[in-house]
């Protein structure tokens, strides 16, 4: 498509939109990329639509390259698969359901799974057909609580979703490292900063499961990373190492203490140092056994109390507890929910109200570094008092244990014990072994090679398609606006026309059709009524990687080239121009 | 994508599909192309992908020539524009509504008027932006009350839909025929046998219209022609011409009769013929005239009765009335109707109880053909009698006419008067000037070159490219299945290895290499379990126009080359096979 800005469906605007906070949200409305229809449901501009599709091509071309055979679902889906495998109800208010004219239940896909399971049963039955890879890049469903910065986290988006079809574990092992690998090919051509981080399969079931986080300080992901020895994980993935059981024999034994006023750690470990000085140190926030109480909703409706146990200095993550408990979403625990567990004393909780034998039942998990043998402070079940030297495993004890404390900067790598970093990013790509979670929900089996039925063993490998739209936008601007990686831009060069003079236009456009002639893609600005100074605005905002000025300059028989990545300009005579142009689009 | 049949996603079937009634869903679903999730709802298998996203593409091409420019809306869409044009309510059960976790109203957009409207008028603002002409090729969603013949009319397909704005009605014109000629670009590309009739704007608004039908015997669209002056109209669209008003001076006075047991017209016209017989010639059915009431009931859900009258000898067509009364659908006038109307004889149905003036009050609307001055047997409103020699214009009238009479062929042409020819075909594209309506409703103003601020004027453009897809199939195919037009095939050549010497299927697959090297599309069948039988019977299926055998002849250094359409082989020396196969499928 010949583009002209005089004819181009584009307005760029100066102002950010008043709902966008992240630059790239910022930028792609700003430069018309993209238009806000309702929250987190956007229209493809022109332009937009172009860098849409060849994020969308380069993923096309690798999933290919791994042998993954395309095909294309509806989005539109019968309720019935859902209900098989239970995410009908378990994704809860994300799912968009629907009723169509005879009152049948329709849901808008968020993923497919059940799909593509039922649609593999359908049509093959032997381990001959297998392995098999198949995928889509499709429009999804999901209708998020908080859609969040234009397309980075939207209600309609595009994703690719595959799936490998395999009759053992070591074909799932095999068509994982293909999948991982051509996921490393496509963030690699994206021209993304990105982090492979292990991660938890979460509600899809499963077990080895890995990210691909494009870095970015305003990504909605926190990840842990190593320098050390290379770990590197999402925080609801992070494994605490526990420290080892220690002995107590020498331990004193526990003993309640009047604690008037201390309901939050830091009213008490003020008190503890002034009421109970230690000899060789203050106390802190580390002594104190902290117990939170939250209100989980399962899938079906039912409400199921649920108390943490976790070192006083330490939060409770939210996105950690959550991945722990999936699919059961968490809520607060209430007023009226603590005047149904009158032993629980508000501010005062200790384990003697926790637990199967706890005086109020609740369910009770423990953080792992409450170990055998640690002694701590914690409440006493009364207004008011505290527990010391309380020692775990000795003088209480509890229903398990669960990884929901905040992860720090600091932490020891689980893996070598280093100090871990951390960092921001955003979920580009997520693939993980599903495993026989779907096979076995859907009836999905073929046979061996000794004529008996195997459960089909799954794997499920997904990428954010407009999602990466934004994610490279994000992690490619400057204050001037968007800088394309070539492979990405919607044009490989943007010719300006910087004058109102005939032989201006007449040159830029003989210049745009030699250059179109010669397969590159052009944008030429052959504006009358807009000056230099906005055109030169908004070739900076748009941000396709090559600038071309056809101005004074002509007059003595050059153009300038300028490289809108690095600001660098070159003077270049007419005569060199297509030479010129064609070798800086095609070296970088 | 390389493409063996030993690993391609694909199974045929040697059954038609139970709910499979015409012939290019019978094809579709057995040579492996689409496959049903839900009545309406089709998933697209590798091959049939490949079909869609050609069609896309020659649809996609000529929209770029005319200057068209491609975005993408979304399909998940808000309410309130809908609301605006009325459309949320006026199309009744065919749209899909849903709400959102926060109980906003959404629709899964059915065609985007709405959404192209507002978006101009967001970003455009002045006549020098005009002319333009925008498309998407998108999803879009119907709750169809009869889904129909697999994807020829489904609940969700694919559609490109454009839309042009202009500033005056010579703008239009332009861009209609601007479009009106990409069109016929498109339909010759895709390899259609079609017509391009005259069309009602229906629920869209707006003045001239035109559909582009496929002909075909299973087509649900009748459409008569005359092949004298070239008319060519939708039934919906025919427009009878009314004879002249007759003098009715000479006609003797009406008078009621009794004509006892005659409800219907077939009775009543035998006893006229014993009763008062015609001294010149019997009576037939086109003496009388025939009132019928309908029940219509209004997008807000009111209901109105109607009374047509046409004369005797023709039924009232439910699609020539659906169109007229649209927005309105039509039901059954059903007993209890007839209860609440008392002066309604069934059976006896007069212009005595009908119109402003009639008994009933009921509003009554005639065929064009009861002009001033002829004379009818109708009904009496009395049960068992009718009334002879009543004067239309002397003894009743109505309260306008209406185009409900089914067309016949034979009927005079509304152009030049031949007999018209009755056919049936596909509707795969249509193209209309929608005025102001949208642009009214939504308020799309722009400057003019008097700082003047006027209403856009809009053109709608569609294509049906999922049903264009179904459409080349039921046009292409024979009693062994598909034949598909070669620039829309899945591939451009289908090999055969017809044998299971290694020679064989070393030979194919070197010959499959060297084809896909100099840029071909093959598939090629490397089963080794499969029989030479199989193959063919598979190939034939499939359909791809040009079949290649390797199998026994290669002993003596030859390979065959079917034409798939023809059924003409020819046997082509191995060292020539690379040439002529690609001569084969280049010169077509």
């Amino acid at each position: 498509m010949a583009m002209r800005m005089s004819s181009l469906f584009l307005r760029t605007l100066r102002e950010n939109p008043a709902d966008a906070e992240v630059p790239s949200h910022q930028l792609l409305v700003r430069a018309g990329y993209i238009r806000r229809v309702s929250p987190g449901i956007y229209t493809w501009l022109p332009l937009g639509l172009k860098v849409l599709r060849r994020v969308e091509q380069i993923v096309r071309e690798e999933m290919d390259e791994i042998g993954s055979q395309e095909l294309l679902f509806p989005a539109l889906l019968p309720r019935e698969p859902y209900e098989a495998t239970g995410r009908w109800s378990e994704y809860g208010a994300n799912l968009f359901r629907l009723k169509d004219r005879r009152e049948g239940d329709y849901l808008l896909g968020p993923t497919h799974e059940e799909m593509f399971t039922l649609l593999v049963k359908d049509m093959f039955s032997s381990y001959k057909d297998l392995p098999l890879a198949l995928y889509q890049i499709q429009t999804k469903y999901r209708d998020e609580a908080r859609p969040r910065a234009g397309i980075l986290r939207g209600r309609e988006f595009v994703m690719k979703d595959s799936y490998s079809f395999d009759i053992d574990e070591a074909g799932l092992d095999k068509s994982y490292d293909l999948h991982r690998s051509a996921y490393v090919k496509i963030f690699d051509r994206l021209g993304f900063h990105y982090v492979i981080v292990q991660a938890m399969a979460g509600a899809m079931g499963g077990s080895k499961s890995e990210e691909f986080l494009a870095t970015a300080e305003n990504g909605e992901d926190t990840y842990v990373r190593c320098d050390n020895c290379g770990y590197a994980a999402n925080v609801e993935a992070v494994q605490v190492t526990a420290p080892p059981a220690q002995p107590y024999d020498a331990l004193p034994a526990s003993h309640v203490e009047d604690t008037p006023d201390t309901p939050t750690i830091e009213t008490l470990v003020a008190h503890l140092n002034s009421a109970f000085p230690k000899a060789d140190r203050e106390w802190t926030a580390a002594d104190t056994l902290k117990n939170v109480v939250v209100m989980l909703v399962h899938p079906d409706g039912t409400r199921e109390p649920l108390a943490i146990g976790v070192p006083g200095d330490r939060e409770v993550d939210e996105k950690r507890l959550g991945a722990q408990v999936e699919p059961a979403t968490v809520t607060a625990f209430e007023e009226k929910d603590f005047a149904a567990y009158p032993t629980l004393a508000k501010g005062y909780i200790g384990p003697g109200a926790l637990g199967e034998k706890g005086t109020s039942g609740l369910r009770y998990l423990l953080d792992p570094r409450v170990v055998e043998g640690t002694a701590w402070v914690t409440g006493a079940d009364q207004p008011g008092r505290h527990v010391l030297d309380l020692v775990a495993g000795r003088d209480f004890s509890a229903d398990g244990t669960i990884e929901a404390a905040e992860v720090r900067p600091g932490d020891a790598c689980p893996s070598c014990g280093s100090p871990l970093l951390s960092a921001r990013g955003i979920e580009m790509g997520h693939i993980f072994q599903l495993g026989t979670k779907y096979a076995e929900a859907l009836d999905l089996k073929v046979l061996d090679e000794f004529g008996k039925l195997q459960t089909v063993i799954m794997g499920s490998y997904g990428i954010g398609v407009s999602r990466a739209v934004a994610a490279i936008a994000e992690g490619n601007h400057d204050e001037f606006g968007l800088v394309w990686p070539r492979h990405i831009s919607p044009a490989d060069v943007h010719i300006v026309a910087a004058g109102k003079d005939d032989s201006i236009l007449t040159y830029g456009e003989e210049l745009t059709r030699a250059l179109e002639a010669g397969g590159l893609e052009v944008l030429f600005d052959d504006r009358r009524q807009a000056s230099p100074g906005v055109k030169f605005k908004d070739a900076e905002l748009i941000g396709i990687p090559t600038i071309v000025v056809v101005g004074k300059g002509l007059a003595d028989g050059t153009i300038e080239i300028k490289d809108r990545r690095s600001g660098e300009r070159r003077t270049v005579p007419v005569a060199d121009a297509i030479a010129e142009i064609t070798r800086e689009v095609t070296s970088a």
